[in-house]
């Protein structure tokens, strides 16, 4: 049964962005787009609506949380999931020819479709870069270092970058546990961040007690790379040493980079989505217990597009910036003048100058008793200036 | 029959933005918004999905342009096909008590579904602003003087803005044609600036020579305020005289401005949207034959929202200004760093340093013949330095 809806709503999901979170949005997504400038990552912008069948497909978004539509040709359309899809889909077509690496950067709205109200929005802001066709450590350094000076510029206060590998668990499970559906089950609880229901499903599931040492104590670690060696003893399966090495090289390169203090392995981060084949991360503020930012390495999400290029990439979650900066250095300074017909041209031409010096101005012909009462309210940041007659002609306030 | 899609393939009417022109259109949306706050105008944003039933309807789109689908309560959403209606929303809404009149501007895109391909986009972006809760010709007047510093600021060229209103033409048509369906062909084809087939049908369906020749000249007119009056003598309609003296005062404060040079009445301007109700107006660069920005009055428009307040805006049409303006001044100049490892910490040091000095800085390890190969293509904004063994060791080329 569809309810009557009423003339304001929107739909379930969906916000309006008023003024001062519109002026920070814009003022953060131009911070970040001059850093990823400064690392030669350039903008491009997809369409909102593709084809269920390329990216949808290739996105690895569940399907019922996709907004879909017809569309005149009979085919299914989707409101963009996410943009890392999109651009695997432009970067093995229009810009195939561009030379390898490749760095992209995006800042746009992405969907998903939620059952109900309950806070959860459907329309979300994302801001990121991928580099594509380089599967050095190098490049894993990079995006760290990216997202590290990101969170740094964006003045979040103390953050830290958690700093996973998808190699360890994969292969640590395989090793230890034999039912896959266990497996899965263990992965999920690690996804959903629930430790505690992973180390228990590990004391009542594995039997080896060193594989179940090894195991409880990797959901324990979080700190650098110096004791994950030792940590990874118990061990012998050769991807848990190829990611090991991974790691090494990458604190390597961070070393360099002076972000050791910010860096923090995690061998129990493990993503929701499914095609991070790599290291992987997330941001963390002091002040948000959700992360604002998160990526990773995804060596074969291209191959949907015959594409056989290696990637890494990471996005900011613009809405939860929004939610935790603070406002005040967002405000601008407005000058505002009212004017009867006998000043009109003076008022005219004074606020042309103003605007001229910088100033923001709002004019206003004849002024009513009733916004002189207004303006009694209007705050700190707005300075008044009248060219009415009366009360000694032309004044300002 | 549903054809095959290709997996490079976008939906009908939807592109990608690569770089250069991306770049282009951020630059070109900061120019505007600094524009419109210099004149006090606030950015919002809006869902990419509304209601059918409210924006949907309000935006008086016809139906089968919109794009269409079913959220999962049941009703029908659209992607929003203008930004007027949102905005009309808005203000009527979250923003009903913030004080009168309000300045709003926007940067989005909005949709339009298309039948083939064409060459006709379906998602397209639109900046602008609408002054809310002011009916003064000081306020069509502003409107005009932020369109014309608007061009200019742009360095389009040069450009006029066609002005004309919408009271003219309803009344004449209806002083001199009895037959309803007979004006609503006229103005069709005014809309669709087919000015020769509307002087066919003037000379065969109007029987009066005074009207004939009124409508007639009218149909011919592109100049100043001052042989409005002259024109318009032959017509006896209460509603063209109002038009004639809103023009008139709009002209004096036009010269304030200083604005006469770049405006030229029209009143056969008629807008396909049958929402304006008073001044409308095109703006015309001297190197496009499409209009690049167009707006009006439209003082009923928010009674779809319980709202009385009269209203006017105008759009830049930003695909059109994308394919005008010139690329060259958007350039920007890139430092490429290729390292060894034996020279990786150099490298990275150097990389470092330069992007402080505000270069944008790509560096990439393992210099291979290929990418040597690749670089002697490079263009000449990139300046490349390589810290490489062999050849004299560290070396900028």
């Amino acid at each position: 049964m569809v309810n009557e809806i009423k003339v304001f709503e929107k739909p379930v999901g969906f916000r309006d962005l008023l003024p001062e979170t519109v002026l920070k949005k814009r003022l953060i997504e131009d911070k970040l787009q001059n850093l990823f400038s400064q690392w030669g990552y350039q903008e491009i912008l997809t369409p909102t609506l593709e084809y269920e069948e390329t990216v949808g497909k290739a996105s690895r978004i569940t399907g019922n949380r996709m907004f879909k539509l017809l569309d005149k040709q009979g085919q299914t359309l989707v409101l963009r999931p996410d943009m890392t899809a999109p651009i695997a889909r432009v970067v093995s077509s229009l810009m195939q020819n561009s030379p390898l690496p490749k760095r992209i950067s995006y800042h746009t709205n992405v969907f998903r479709a939620q059952e109900n109200e309950a806070g959860r929005v459907a329309e979300f802001f994302q801001s990121g870069v991928e580099l594509i066709g380089e599967g050095t450590p190098d490049a894993d350094a990079e995006i760290l270092a990216i997202a590290c000076q990101t969170l740094k510029k964006l003045e979040l206060g103390s953050f830290k970058l958690v700093v996973g590998h998808v190699g360890f668990i994969n292969a640590l499970l395989e090793e230890w546990i034999s039912e896959p559906d266990q497996r899965d089950e263990l992965k999920l609880l690690l996804a959903n961040k629930n430790i505690v229901g992973f180390q228990e499903m590990i004391n009542r599931t594995v039997k080896s007690t060193a594989g179940k040492e090894l195991l409880l104590a990797i959901s324990n670690y979080q700190g650098d790379a110096v004791k994950l060696k030792t940590l990874l003893e118990g061990s012998r399966a050769v991807a848990v040493q190829t990611a090991l090495n991974n790691l090494l090289d990458i604190w390597n390169l961070l070393k360099i980079y002076g972000l050791t203090n910010n860096v923090f392995f995690d061998l129990a981060l493990v993503p929701h989505l499914d095609y991070y084949t790599g290291m992987v991360f997330e941001g963390i503020a002091e002040n948000s217990s959700f992360p604002v930012c998160s990526g990773g390495r995804y060596d074969t999400l291209l191959d949907s597009f015959n594409n056989s290029n290696q990637a890494i990439g990471f996005a900011l979650k613009i809405n939860r910036l929004l939610d935790i900066l603070k406002q005040s250095e967002f405000l601008e300074k407005e000058l505002r003048i009212y004017y009867d017909l006998d000043h009109r041209e003076e008022a005219l031409r004074f606020a042309y100058r103003k605007r001229n010096e910088g100033f923001g101005v709002v004019q206003t012909y004849r002024v009513t008793e009733q916004e002189l009462n207004q303006l009694q309210e209007s705050n700190q940041n707005v300075e008044t200036v009248y060219f009415v007659s009366g009360e000694g002609d032309t004044f300002a306030k």
